[in-house]
């Protein structure tokens, strides 16, 4: 029988996360202030944990996942299963192609989130703070960090941009069910957010005003610290586990990928599954090519300039060196909005720099990519998240690519989450 | 390091089904003809596939898995992990109880049904046919058979109770997207559908209807064949693909269960787990006791009476003899939709009038049950389906009475399903 799903037995779950900083073919450029205005790095300092600090310029190549956090991973359903799409290749008469997916959609809150949500409030709770604090836009990282906040016996407060905040009821009904304190961004919550408010009540909230909130409560609560979910180094080193519980997976199999592909927003669940990859490349151990899938509402790795820029709207981060649409550039909205970013994590975007990764991106109607879903829920049984169909489609076009090429190749996709919280895009893209 | 995950090797997924009916203390009272109308046996057999059938009243006490059912089987992500609920145990001050709980809610469609679903697609397709017809009350059973279809290569129809399909649009979108024809009942789909309608337009339906249209258009259509969800022996012996999956769990734990819990309307999910335990109390190769679940809305078990009943409110079915609290009893509406069934199936009726299964029931304005569900989620993680909710409730009464009496205990509670398209549920009964 050939077996579709091929599992790591949790004893063989990695026992390190991996650093890719001092494998880099140059120096990352590192983050720096802006001529004017406060200092972004000091800022940024107080308000994380001690030790995620020391992770984002750590020289370290292999860094130990404490105990508690591989605890933590078990219990939240680590290590995912890779799979042969074995039905998929049927449906699309792949001769030459073999293709893979990994589950993160396993994730207990529907995203790859988990794996820095939980390792982050881990440390948070051992450097003794009480209160995890962050903003969240399409809902995915404030669920996990309502949850990693939970599971550690901490408390959670996340400020939603308004306009998502009023119409993904139940994803917000699940943040609260796990206790968080989830509050529509502007809120009264903040000097900020109540200027804000005085001068236009119904004022729809941004992802800048939102994270310039949650600093500003952060600030002013003792014993509380700031969780960011995407593209810093030391989130994409806690996303590492799923790249390296991939290599070991491709090893039960003896086989390897030849290509892997990701969605990529700011990077995380692409760094993720990625860099240990990418970092054997540059030790010229394998070979392999990485290609990340973007929406065309911020086809950042494709249209952007690479340079110094500011991680968000409000210019609160420290400016890095990035390949970025400028920081106050509108996005169209789009169903898979975890993708909607405008620049690309600094270590991802040094990889474009040195044409190590690849980008490709898809039309803002999101037709063909919410197809590709469909295909792959019709064939493997799976319904993924709007941005996890990217990695999808992505996938499926390089497939039949290389068919027309004529050469072996084995391509493995990451499926970042699960679309049960998404089905009415689903209705909206598939069936109207 | 104590994993709380205790997982399955792909390897080790069982070869065969467990078929209880030689091993009970007394034969299974035979399904028999009603004084009046047509023949239901019959009718029954010329609607189902003759494996099925055959299996229904088999002898036989290992029935092969087929491989194409295992490869399914693995392909939805068996073997499923069972886990120690060492986080729960601490919340809830557990100092002699241990608790463990199995995985159903990491099915593609979101319970355990796609255990039968996928083997009758399987068999159906064997035999020649093409299309797969049935009913659905909560729309779990009606995802997983669209599920099923799919993957197997058939049709699908599904005839919902239109009260029902009227506001879970994202169960139906499910349904729709993997392929399936979904008729709100009464339908103009058959000739019963299109006489109520003619009477009233806006009908809202009930699962008696629901039923003789699916089998209206089961003899109308040639290829189809009706494919049920709970109840009958074959689809419990489906099941038990859960039970022996734990059993194997244990062992390689060195542990065992004192007491099996699980929730139950018709009984498929709670056989599933409990058969093949049930079967070695009978043989004498272990201790366990086993307690149902149930809701007050129709609390068969505790308050029906062990008698020939028909299976369905419209008559179609054989009588069989079951716990029951009359076919044509109306069930107040709860959340746990999945719960409300007028009688338990034929063998967890035998075995609950032989005092192997007892019974429990709670209030259906269902706060105890969705408070245990919150208590699961935080402390465990994992959102759970409502009907889930009723084995946790249970399990922690009985872990809590267990702790008075200071005896040492195991007990496997099964997560029959997830919670994410019920989060609206929760939203009423936690935080509202």
């Amino acid at each position: 029988m050939e077996k579709n799903q091929i599992s790591l037995p949790v004893d063989d779950l990695p026992k390190k996360w991996y650093n890719i900083l001092p494998d880099l073919p140059e120096p990352l450029p590192p983050p720096k202030e802006p001529d004017e205005g406060p200092s972004r790095l000091e800022f940024l300092a107080k308000t994380m944990t001690k030790e995620c600090l020391s992770q984002e310029s750590s020289s370290q190549r292999w860094i130990a996942i404490p105990e508690e956090v591989r605890e933590l991973y078990i219990q939240a359903g680590r290590p995912r299963p890779l799979y042969r799409a074995r039905r998929l290749e049927k449906h699309l008469k792949l001769k030459k192609t073999r293709l893979y997916y990994k589950r993160e959609d396993l994730s207990p809150t529907g995203s790859h989130k988990t794996n820095t949500a939980l390792a982050q409030a881990y440390f948070a709770s051992r450097e003794g703070k009480r209160v995890l604090i962050t903003e969240t836009g399409a809902g995915q990282w404030g669920t996990a960090l309502a949850h990693a906040a939970r599971l550690a016996g901490l408390e959670c407060v996340v400020f939603w941009v308004r306009s998502v905040y009023d119409w993904k009821v139940d994803r917000r009904t699940l943040m609260q069910l796990l206790g968080a304190k989830v509050y529509a961004s502007p809120s009264k919550q903040t000097r900020m957010g109540r200027e804000i408010l005085a001068r236009d009540v119904n004022h729809h909230g941004s992802l800048g005003i939102a994270v310039s909130e949650g600093l500003e409560y952060t600030e002013e609560h003792e014993g509380s610290v700031y969780c960011l979910g995407s593209v810093l180094n030391h989130v994409l080193m806690h996303q590492t586990i799923i790249g390296l519980e991939t290599i070991k997976q491709f090893e039960l199999i003896d086989d390897q990928p030849d290509l892997i592909v990701g969605c990529l927003g700011g990077g995380s669940n692409f760094g993720g599954i990625s860099l240990p990859f990418v970092g054997e490349v540059l030790k010229k151990k394998r070979e392999c090519e990485f290609l990340a899938a973007q929406t065309m509402a911020s086809p950042s790795l494709l249209k952007g300039r690479y340079e110094y820029d500011f991680g968000d709207v409000g210019e609160h981060t420290p400016l890095m060196k990035m390949y970025t649409l400028g920081h106050k550039t509108e996005m169209k909205p789009i169903k898979a909005d975890g993708l909607r970013y405008h620049a690309a994590a600094p270590i991802i975007s040094l990889l474009r720099h040195r044409g190590i990764v690849k980008a490709t991106a898809y039309p803002t109607d999101e037709r063909a990519v919410f197809e590709a879903a469909k295909i792959f829920l019709q064939c493997e049984g799976w319904l993924i998240a709007p941005e996890s169909s990217y990695a999808v489609r992505a996938g499926i076009d390089e497939a039949v690519k290389n068919e027309k090429i004529g050469q072996e190749k084995a391509i493995c996709m990451n499926i970042s989450g699960h679309g049960f919280l998404d089905i009415p895009a689903y209705k909206e893209k598939i069936l109207s």
